[in-house]
């Protein structure tokens, strides 16, 4: 049977969504570990967003296939009841044979946190980039004018090797501001390695004034990852929802 | 000079607000470190709510008396700087000679959150107390209007040998429930030491059917701590704000 699941975590101290060979210390490791457990065969899970190392999620969408007379609630609080306390199950319901939280994914929507003081943002601060210098925010929704729509966004994938294509379409990125913090968020067909953190990164120099908003046509052109920002702290990351059809 | 501020805290890792000899790991404790190195002279910090080991705060206030030439913004900037990332300083102004911040305040205001589910409460996992099990709100409702008003309160007091008064008024219970959480805002003129975690671990009871709403008033009269409740987790509990004339 296919399941699907949406999965909420602080990711703070793991390294990122993706089990590696190296380290055992990844959200999907820790999942997976449960579900062999609970079956007593090896289960794979499948994510719909590979978060990177200290990205948040409370919206991760997975699925995964197994055997069992459990029903989808009581598979839930199985997994729930030995995750750790970063970590939580939301859902967990049959799906389709053929349901794939990646590949039928038709969109996403990430947010990134700039906290504008340390001291107003203590009770989230592990989900904040403290940033106290003032940022132009017009400049900032500006220069996402130019960032909407489909691109080949090659300057802001981290990956310089990529093989695949980096031609992706951003449906909107939204700039709120109150008193304590900025908010982006960012919705999109998909999007490449880093390539969130990068553009926050971007949007950050714009508003503070080291680029100008109208020169991210060239940066898209120029293809260059180099041309485009730092790539802005993880711990203002959270991947918000998966689309789909 | 005398100077108020408005501090906000998590208090996981504290012994509580008020410093002690035993140990140096309190609010007080940090604040006055601080002030002291600042103006190299020992500096004592009045608060107005002793809050217990664990318990947050995100209206805290705070008196204190110093000579310096620097502005109220200048100081807060310097306290803020030196605090670990857990504790913040959000105002600090020139108060009147006389303003002391618990002897002067009229009220205080509390907030006790319970989580209906770990999974759902990851990124405020610190601030919650977690209670899967369902509550009777209505019941829970129904017990606060006995606690309302003026009363002697001993039967809700952590300390057996206060020889002070435990008269004291709730003003107000309100609680409030949503799809993840039951919210308790305590507002009193004054609160005796463990007196809203006691009286939240008296109403999560009433909630899970295990005492009569209206055993409140036999409850009052009895002045014997042995009769409440259970002392609710600390965790749970917010000081929200602290009232003045």
């Amino acid at each position: 049977m296919n399941y699907k699941m949406i999965i909420q975590y602080d990711g703070t101290r793991y390294n990122g969504w993706q089990r590696q060979s190296t380290t055992e210390n990844t959200i999907q490791g820790k999942l997976e570990a449960i579900l062999t457990k609970m079956t007593g065969t090896p289960v794979e899970i499948q994510g719909a967003g590979r978060t990177d190392a200290g990205v948040h999620a409370k919206g991760q969408v997975a699925h995964f296939q197994i055997d069992t007379d459990k029903t989808p609630e009581e598979i839930k609080n199985y997994i729930n009841t030995y995750l750790p306390d970063d970590i939580g199950v939301l859902t967990l319901t049959q799906a389709s044979p053929r349901f794939h939280s990646r590949l039928n994914a038709i969109g996403k929507i990430y947010c990134y946190h700039i906290a504008k003081d340390r001291a107003h943002n203590i009770f989230n601060r592990k989900y904040v980039y403290v940033h106290p210098e003032p940022l132009d925010v017009e400049a900032m929704k500006m220069a996402t004018i130019y960032l909407h729509g489909q691109h080949d966004f090659k300057s802001f994938c981290g990956n310089g090797h990529i093989k695949k294509s980096t031609v992706r379409a951003i449906h909107n990125i939204q700039i709120e501001e109150d008193e304590n913090e900025i908010r982006m968020t960012f919705h999109g067909n998909g999007f490449l390695q880093y390539m969130v953190r990068i553009l926050a990164g971007t949007l950050i120099e714009v508003g503070e004034g080291k680029r100008d908003p109208h020169t991210m046509i060239e940066l898209l052109e120029t293809k260059d990852r180099k041309q485009a920002g730092a790539t802005a702290p993880a711990c203002g990351l959270t991947l918000v929802q998966v689309l789909y059809d």
